[in-house]
């Protein structure tokens, strides 16, 4: 039984915020302080050294994987944490490809995150071998899935619309065609039921900054299905990768399963963070969290479609298809945003024209998200998002 | 004028320990713990999202850069901060074999730290073309740069001996031969004068947990010589390094500079830590840095063979030819060690026989290394060493 109002209570909530994008950053776990006062002052500082033994450091990255692997379900032991999102999915990119030698085509959708692309561009770019990288309209990927794809490598949930993929048939089609299938679970983990055994997804990573509420640029996890993870060769073959990292041997020799995509020295104050945040998981049922997300993202959908007739809806009717996450479009997003937050109502937007809001249950209430719908439509019939301190671009959006 | 006694009041040095391992993590700086507090509470906390603008989170890995950039003689705007070392050297690595494509070596040497070969083991696997590793004794790394070589890879100060590379000549050599340099500074910056610009190097990389007190698996920094860093195509093409980030273009152009080795989103919370560490710094001339730390070591190194004849130096004797450690080598080295643990004085061990010390002036004091050598002389002389919970081996040494 998963209960919101005590998952709520442990977060840190500033007086006077709705906070709607902690699919961007989620807040920080009231947790968090104590657990890093700890680690600084206990470990650190009076430990030094000696706390990678006697803090248990070096298992730190497994532990906390172990605690996300139950999230996206994965079996214990197959997910590790570290690095970011864009390094965990080039290591598993370069690993697939190596699966698939004989083949040339990575398989990716326009839906994808950019910076996903971008990995994979330069990865091919450097690895040659007339690799090519295929991007599809989402609707088209699976018909594109063919016997000349090496990879099928998508993010779940896209970042701008919500539009969800059909992880386990999309998997299938790959594993028909003989592919591989690597998911991007950035806007997926702690936002959706995710199972990665189910789909028979060979490679999956994902941020912990976002629904995890890990802080800002926590630590990222990958996850490589059991019957890859003693095969796969690492590209990035660091040294705590290595079978025995202590050993100092010149050869490296991986470590067993998805031990050996860990690279270099874990962070060990934002994996203590990360572990703290991921207290808040520890009763939840996912299913009933799909099912909070649903009630919320449907409440605020049908006060803004009655109360803000000037904003398109941007992400599937159907909250089924959709993460846990809802888009609207306007050519004035960027300034009705920057007018929203100013009352309060935190969102954001993505290029050139969605505001995006993102649907918390373990912290978010359904009064809030009517507040929310009703603030945005008084700021939308007042124009009162037309100032021009409203219209200044900030570098991050 | 460098006031070592002001900057000793800056760490925790917890009682009763004298420690000699800040060459492998450094201690807790003070002012981590308040700036941590800050950086959780008044900023992920209060200001979530909104942070990344108002606290200029997006800007903390150049900023933390310019402070290593004065620490290793690099100019202001040539280093950034992120990931880990072993990430960073593969950045360094692939786009300095991408400047120099017609060439298929990469030299090394036994000297330098296992995962420095590793990554370079695991990348030139991947990219394959003939690419090849060539590992030579440190002594013969200058005769052995010939036309063939595309990039020398060192560490320059041996994390086992200590025994310090000729930056400046070996990095000449290289040039001569039409070859680039790469440098690992891991046992380096904070440790001895640094001069990347003099030495010409052409990439240099290292981590920050040693002897810039970073914390345990802190930020790595990577420099990229003006002179190449808008040429360098990065393998590791993530977002962050992109031109224009939150364009979410299809196309990834890379950013102006050193900024294009961004990878993914910075660990702002370790990255804060690192910056409040690097405070100690501010005052620190590098030459009076250098002058104490030989002090401190020759001290050591006098007081040691004065003391402990059944030890034998494994570090070059001329503290010109080392860095800022000195290693000794016993065939019981593990268990001498955990013995001088046991009695406050931390240093660590390297297989398969090196008891490893490091000096450190910013918190380490001339009585402190005497009066560990005194303790050492008598762990030995009474064979307090060899009991049973000694010969134990941890999992991290």
């Amino acid at each position: 039984m998963t209960d919101f109002t005590a998952t709520r209570a442990l977060f840190h909530l500033p007086e006077g915020v709705i906070y709607l994008d902690g699919n961007s950053l989620g807040p920080l776990p009231r947790s968090a302080s104590t657990r890093m006062a700890q680690v600084l002052e206990r470990q650190w500082g009076d430990r030094l050294i000696r706390a990678w033994n006697d803090c248990d450091w070096m298992t730190l990255p497994a532990r906390v994987g172990d605690r996300i692997a139950r999230l996206i379900g994965a079996p214990a032991g197959s997910v590790t944490t570290g690095d970011t999102l864009s390094v965990k999915l080039f290591q598993a990119l370069a690993a697939a490809l190596a699966l698939r030698p004989d083949r040339r085509v990575v398989l990716s959708d326009t839906g994808n995150f950019p910076s996903d692309l971008y990995i994979a561009d330069g990865l091919l770019g450097a690895l040659g071998r007339g690799l090519s990288l295929k991007v599809v309209a989402p609707e088209a990927v699976a018909d594109a899935i063919d016997d000349s794809v090496a990879v099928v490598m998508l993010t779940e949930v896209d970042y701008r619309s919500g539009r969800l993929h059909d992880m386990r048939a999309l998997t299938w089609r790959a594993h028909a065609a003989g592919a591989l299938a690597i998911w991007d679970l950035a806007h997926s983990a702690g936002a959706i039921a995710v199972d990665v055994t189910a789909a028979d997804a060979d490679f999956a990573v994902g941020c912990t900054y976002k629904y995890l509420n890990g802080g800002p640029g926590a630590p990222a996890f990958i996850h490589v299905a059991p019957r890859h993870a003693d095969v796969v060769q690492p590209i990035l073959s660091g040294w705590l990768g290595h079978d025995a990292p202590f050993a100092f041997e010149r050869a490296y020799r991986p470590a067993a399963g998805v031990e050996r995509m860990r690279v270099g020295t874990p962070p060990i104050l934002a994996l203590a963070v990360l572990d703290a945040a991921l207290d808040a998981w520890n009763d939840v049922d996912m299913a009933a969290l799909r099912a909070a997300s649903i009630r919320l993202s449907e409440r605020f959908r049908a006060e803004v479609e009655a109360h803000c007739p000037m904003l398109t809806l941007a992400s599937p009717r159907d909250p089924h298809a959709r993460g846990s996450q809802l888009s609207f479009a306007h050519p004035q997003a960027y300034a009705i945003m920057q007018a929203l937050i100013a009352r309060g109502v935190i969102g954001d937007v993505r290029a050139p024209d969605i505001l995006r809001f993102g649907f918390t249950p373990l912290y978010l209430t359904e009064d809030e998200v009517v507040r929310a719908a009703t603030i945005l439509a008084e700021v939308l019939a007042t124009d009162a998002w037309d100032r021009p301190a409203y219209h200044r671009r900030a570098p991050v959006t």
